[in-house]
């Protein structure tokens, strides 16, 4: 037993923690009408984001409704590129937009502080919420992982295919590999100052993970989150790190084992007897119930939680979804999903 | 060592066979000007498919020009809602539409006798190619499987989250399975239906089967591939059956060990060690190169293909793509590939 007292960072040291903690992807947002009023008074999305007491209330909103067990900066993967000169905006309806990058471009350059400068109001609305939370609530800081966020960079935002960023990792490995140093660059000293705001945990997404190869997946994934989990242990040696390596399959044992990671957050498609022989007894797992169970409710809901609890009961775990929370969600599902992890009948 | 001519019913039997026997996903198609040039014959794609001349010329196309294995029917997955009434069109540059199914709406009627009669223009193409090709050349006949299918038809067209199909297979798993079941019917009947015209092996399309968490897996995915399996074999003992659940990870081996498949597509994010340690053992290999490898040709294309040929050398195998050519791919990256697979520096 250690003598933290945040049910959150207990599981995240190693400790078996009955009942779990909870929190979900996606808990702040638009399911919550709420969130809606309040989003509703900034017209650009990178605004509201940059606005330290819109972005403190958007975190707590979930975390006063649902009592979570932690809370989760709100915010975007994409105020990195942003915060690096690339003018990211949000098309309502449509998505976030870039002048996008082409092939063999060079990376923009990771000017310290010009980019700290332009997160400040990032580190504000961390510095607010680490003053505002119970204390045992933890406070996790986030950023999206190189490769993810260089897909938007490349591609000039979403993307099915990807292709005009895997065609220039494979054609022209040394100028992306660039591209992805800059972004180990930036998110480590990102996500440094995160945590010296106050952030307690550390979670990297990796959303677009799953889509690589092996090989690839070795070099644009593994390799760049161990370079941040390194870089931040160096500052903060004892900030737990969260990977998030989406769809990664059978990927996910040999990513926990190279980037040193504190827990790893498992994606839906993961067989939970496999993550709790192979994956459970080299970190902590943080997942999986399909978004889709939660936002379907009823009777099916009940039992695939009731699934995964039993799964991961024998080692550190923390509950939550293998995405994030779909918009159309009704609040009443998620009261549910809280109650019966924390052992509701 | 057996007494069939065809390298590729060789391996798919079982056989190791060296050279691999090479034919690509996508082999027809866009990324050729003769098929584009073909293409513009026709104004509706689905006309196309249902002229037995150009989809017997459209499969012919890359047999001529690569010296391919294996010719697999021009055709497309939808064929088989087109053909319950469901009225598909092809949107140029957005996709293919149908009007579609809401969730708990009854499932279309499988009437064999209109279905086949639809079907027809079809079965006179396996026909023709069956006369036409050459006695080294394998004919592939395909179907999409029940799940991917399903999802086109409850979503109506193309989807990225396909969150009302999968919501409806959660909420109302009753009416969800007479969706399937009427597919497994007539996609079984289908298949069949294209043996007796001269197809030598047929293969089952799951292109979305990735998605679906390992439960939902099992019961959309692999139960109804396993259905049609048996159905095939029951009318036709000897015609091998390959199954392509891509994106399935980890499931790929139960899939295989449950449905009796004698052969499995593997898409390019499936370990190759993996694969050659626990499906190999179990059933012929088909992969898995990447298709942005094929795109970006080169040293990095040669040392991929090389990896491929490698890792599978020394059980069934059959050199293919982990999904489709792509459109822009070039015609010499093609033509380098399979001199490659052949043995060539």
């Amino acid at each position: 037993m250690t003598s933290i007292k945040k049910s959150f960072l207990r599981a995240l040291a190693g400790e078996v923690v009955d009942p779990p903690p909870v929190w979900l992807m996606r808990q702040a947002g638009r399911h919550l009408s709420e969130y809606k009023e309040l989003r509703a008074t900034t017209k650009s999305f990178l605004d509201f984001c940059y606005s330290p007491e819109k972005a403190i209330e958007a975190t707590l909103q979930p975390v006063r409704r649902y009592a979570m067990d932690a809370a989760i900066l709100f915010s975007d993967i994409l105020v990195i590129p942003d915060a690096l000169g690339m003018d990211v905006t949000f098309v309502p309806g449509v998505g976030p937009k870039l002048k996008p990058l082409e092939p063999g471009d060079p990376a923009p350059v990771f000017d310290a502080e010009k980019f700290h400068h332009h997160l400040d109001p990032v580190y504000q609305a961390v510095n607010g919420l680490s003053a505002k939370l119970d204390d045992t609530v933890t406070l996790i800081g986030f950023a999206g992982a190189p490769w993810t966020v260089a897909t938007y960079m490349v591609e000039g935002g979403g993307s099915k295919e990807y292709q005009k960023t895997r065609t220039w990792a494979y054609a022209e490995p040394d100028s992306f590999q660039a591209l992805i140093d800059v972004l180990v660059a930036a998110t480590s000293s990102y996500l440094i100052r995160q945590i010296d705001n106050g952030a307690e945990v550390v979670q990297l997404f990796d959303s677009w993970a799953g889509i690589l190869p092996p090989n690839q997946f070795a070099r644009w994934t593994t390799a760049p989150i161990k370079a941040i989990t390194k870089a931040v242990k160096a500052a903060h040696p004892n900030t737990p790190v969260i990977g998030f390596p989406r769809g990664a399959g059978l990927l996910y044992k040999s990513f926990v084992e190279e980037t040193g990671v504190d827990g790893v957050s498992l994606d839906a498609t993961v067989p939970l007897d496999w993550a709790a022989r192979e994956i459970q007894p080299l970190c902590t797992v943080q997942g999986n119930l399909d978004n889709l169970a939660l936002l379907t409710g009823g009777q099916t809901m009940d039992d695939e939680i009731r699934r995964v609890l039993d799964a991961f009961k024998n080692g550190p775990f923390i509950f939550n979804l293998g995405h994030g929370v779909l918009p159309e969600t009704p609040v009443a599902h998620v009261e549910r999903l809280v109650a019966l992890v924390r052992g509701e009948k």
